[in-house]
């Protein structure tokens, strides 16, 4: 099955710092969605909404304090039902490296396609947060194309 | 074989455009990298140059206009030789779209992860080219981690 793989790397910052933004309502809203609500520890459900387009209830599966995340779609589009989305952290000199994989897809749709785009768009967000103080989030994330 | 996929739309413009972007050495010049050489017909070979990086040779293996674009690396970075890259465009509504895949990866490594989301980051400067004139190739691109 096709995975969507994406890596960035955080300059001068902890894994810590993109720890707590990947498992934290405030970190998560400043560069994904801004509304983001729920619990993130393991067996909660995170909801990540993005206006009229709806959004995502994600269960957090496992969390591995400043090294990995793991996520499980529980509602949603119905492509992502059942995908797990996980992030893997660490320290490579002077960057924090992200290793993000969204796993699960029954079939390389061009939904797909663009979600693929929509995650580096996204993780470029968290980057940016993470160095300047100011990310991407939805409703101000960048648009790709006619889906958003 | 895991493959990179990414969708992006270019607004208010012709799939005639874009595909004179991916089929021009001006064209992939202003996206792409600003030192690509060599020529676009099938069976020709383009040469793109990332300065002490190195770079890839890649064949073009077939050409459909406004339409379909299909490459083969035939040098450059061991995971890359043998991979294709495609390109299909569509018209949707206001905007062009661009289903883009490199295939034939071999073994879903760290290195695949940077390029996916390098990939992105590329389509994103091809689409900002074609819709305001101006986009971020290379040695202008925008950097993802310590891998640039």
């Amino acid at each position: 099955m096709p995975d969507i793989l994406h890596r960035v790397g955080v300059k001068l910052s902890s894994p810590k710092d993109t720890y707590k933004a990947l498992t934290t309502c405030e970190g998560l809203s400043s560069w994904w969605t801004d509304d983001t609500t729920g619990e993130s520890k393991v067996g909660g459900v995170l909801k990540f909404r993005f206006g009229q387009r709806g959004g995502f209830d994600i269960k957090v599966l496992e969390l591995k304090p400043d090294q990995h995340v793991l996520w499980q779609v529980v509602d949603g589009p119905e492509e992502w039902i059942g995908t797990k989305v996980s992030f893997d952290l660490k320290q490579d000199g002077d960057y924090t490296i992200v290793l993000f994989k969204h796993q699960g897809w029954k079939e390389p749709v061009e939904f797909m396609h663009h979600c693929s785009t929509k995650w580096a768009v996204f993780l470029m967000s968290l980057k940016s947060v993470l160095e300047t103080g100011k990310g991407a989030p939805y409703p101000n994330d960048v648009k790709l194309d006619n889906w958003n």
